[in-house]
């Protein structure tokens, strides 16, 4: 399978990685368009152009969001053409071969990801584009299931609450233990006995703390301890969030 | 060590199990006030009222934090008595002999913990009765570290964020997935990733996401994607958050 990727972000560095390592694909290219023109340490082409007549089985597109439908206008019709964002509906993207291959995974520079735990899901405008997606999927290892535009919108604000946000509650507990002086390493048992309950019971049947077991003292001492207007209100919200469920 | 357990509740329940599970520790009985008198499985008293004439190291209290000092009250004079509680201050407990035994977890029915992986704050009136809850700390093989009161109660808002908050997320992901047909477990990898992230780079260097690079575009599409409103006011509240933290 001959791919041709494109981008060169944290995504980008994470799919160059994993797709030079699989025996099954041939990375043809990888375009970078703010690079210059060189060769990477496997000898891999970075080119910051697309070559017209190139022959490749899926242009893997790994941009930003709003440049994606630039970056589709510059591939060869006919061409299968692949975005990876969580958020934008395959009906943007106006080709006859166009599909979706989006890994359900944060990626930041400094941690590997091992794409064999991944699950990544496909979407594309004809059955046997799908079929491409699939051994793609296969062969890096992941697991894949088809995910339509709407419910891959679903998921990716799933997504950015399970990660994105739950890395700021991270940080904002950082921010208290450094004040106070303390490791954050402290919290690190409590955060992975966080994620392994939720592996076992449901997050509800899971849930502990002042606010699920309405316990109105501690939750003014505590809104009183935070001096910080942006942490109080994450508090309040969160608070009111979890009694509401608990209803 | 001989060791007078007081409390029936999530925590009482699992320090139950880590003490008769060392050979160091004598547990003499188990005070649950609101059962009948017993004996459990393997052998140790269940009672319900504390005897003046016994003779233990440790009154060990794990009950809700608003009967810490009705308890307290109840037992003989001169006796060490410790809670448990991330939030009572040890001010507030009106004895020469009192401790804080703070085990920095969260306890869940059906989730046992691992106490030799646990960090356990510790405090007392005196330095003699420190060294006794050093002790019991090491005899359950849990990592321990003094700890005063306003300190404790800073790490246990912290604790509150990453656990308490973290897991709501989880809750509300959880919502949503059910609502689209999707399997919660998709989520698995991401989030394991997210906690992977945070033992080896800061949780500020580990943000991505739509708020991170202020991608506002995503991020009014999610804000429309949300129907209810309590999950609408954690988007807004936590994007600003992170983007006020970007700064």
């Amino acid at each position: 399978m001959k791919i041709t990727l494109i981008g060169g972000g944290k995504l980008g560095e994470h799919l160059y990685k994993v797709l030079i390592s699989v025996g099954q694909v041939q990375l043809l290219k990888w375009v970078i368009r703010s690079r210059e023109e060189s060769l990477t340490p496997e000898g891999i082409n970075i080119v910051n152009k697309i070559d017209q007549d190139e022959k490749c089985d899926i242009y893997l597109i790994a941009v930003s969001d709003n440049s994606i439908k630039e970056v589709v206008q510059l591939l060869p019709k006919d061409s299968f053409v692949v975005h990876t964002s969580g958020s934008i509906s395959l009906k943007e993207i106006k080709r006859d071969r166009a599909g979706v291959f989006y890994p359900i995974q944060t990626f930041t520079k400094g941690s590997d990801v091992n794409f064999s735990e991944i699950f990544v899901g496909l979407e594309s405008k004809n059955s046997k584009d799908l079929m491409i997606l699939k051994k793609l999927a296969k062969h890096i290892g992941s697991k894949s299931f088809v995910l339509n535009s709407s419910k891959r919108e679903q998921l990716h604000l799933a997504a950015v609450l399970v990660n994105n946000f739950t890395n700021h509650l991270f940080a904002e507990a950082n921010l208290i233990c450094k004040k106070n002086n303390l490791p954050f390493d402290i919290l690190l048992p409590l955060i992975k006995e966080t994620v392994q309950k939720v592996e076992k019971l449901s997050p509800k049947n899971s849930q502990t703390g002042p606010a699920s077991r309405n316990d109105s003292e501690t939750i003014s001492k505590q809104i009183k301890l935070i001096t910080n207007s942006r942490l109080k209100k994450i508090y309040k919200v969160l608070t009111s969030a979890i009694q509401e469920c608990n209803d």
